[in-house]
């Protein structure tokens, strides 16, 4: 398969490319650090990087980011931050990529535990990571019938952050790296559509 | 009770008015057709709002829009209209209204429906929603402290609205109002926080 890895650079986005590429054709992408540029918060950037890459069989995206801080100083922009990259940036991605993906395709975003499991200061990232997955449950339907398939990866906490984001995890039970990869590779190499596959 | 209804001159908001009104002091706002006007896309509008009309004991949010339109030609703009006004504009009430609210206040949301349950050309609207019901589980841990809940209401297609929305809904029972009226009332003079009551 040719796969559109968006993230590449990421903590997670490595070890996917590590996994897919010994058998896929993986093109790596992010905003600046990998061969291919994409600035997904802008749908000019997102149809060029389509463009430029040409038809393909799977897009992973594990990109995008959220604030975390107190809710009684949270502000709306605080919000459109987080709206703009984790959710909109992934919505973009499949807005425009429907396009350019072949029947069979597949889109796997990433959303994450906080959609069921709110954190302390993790206002902003519980809305955006529900309305990534609500997102893809909406496209499957829309995406059947042209034989394109759309899961989200909705990791906990992984083990490799555990060091950074532990503090803000109090009693999170961290998710091992292997299985949150192997979580991807359901999505992409497996048959499922609308799925929310929680790695937690 | 001293209730905030933003949203008074909607098809539910008229309904929760009537409701409400004969045992609790009701301020009616929206945007532009009630005695109170407020934008809740816009942080200022509702600060003044918030000043206006002083400390207050609930405040029920029944406003905002989304998109609704073929899958394959949506845009990212489509969703951003969707953003500001059901989604941001309800987050806004909160964000701001946290500091004026009293204690053993609440608020009550509107999502919908379709934050479980997808229609065609309905994907921004489930994602919203999924954002609003979100919102409103990690808020209720942050609000709890001083003493304010937080609730959302989630209504399938209400019955008033069949003629309207049907054909967008396929299969869909409609929803009784009366029993979406009393979704809202549970919320404000009830004793839970943290719930997505749904109406379907």
């Amino acid at each position: 398969m040719k796969i559109l890895l968006v993230g590449a650079s990421g903590t997670i986005g490595k070890r996917l490319y590590d996994a897919f590429s010994p058998r896929h054709e993986v093109i790596k992408a992010s905003a600046t650090r990998s061969d291919v540029k994409v600035d997904f918060t802008d749908p000019a950037s997102v149809k060029a990087f389509y463009e430029q890459v040409g038809p393909f069989d799977a897009l992973v995206a594990v990109a995008g980011s959220g604030y975390i801080g107190p809710f009684d100083q949270t502000t709306e922009e605080h919000f459109y931050q987080g709206i703009r990259s984790k959710l909109m940036g992934q919505v973009n991605l499949v807005l425009y990529g429907q396009h350019y993906i072949k029947p069979g395709g597949s889109f796997t975003l990433t959303s994450g535990i906080l959609a069921d499991d709110p954190i302390r200061g993790g206002a902003v990232l519980t809305a955006i990571n529900c309305a990534v997955n609500g997102f893809v449950v909406a496209a499957s339907g829309e995406l059947v019938a042209k034989g394109v398939r759309i899961n989200a990866v909705s990791p906990g906490m992984v083990d490799d952050s555990v060091e950074e984001l532990g503090p803000f995890f109090p009693g999170h039970t961290p998710a091992a790296m292997p299985r949150v990869i192997d979580a991807y590779v359901k999505s992409v190499e497996g048959i499922r559509t609308g799925e929310i596959i929680k790695v937690y």
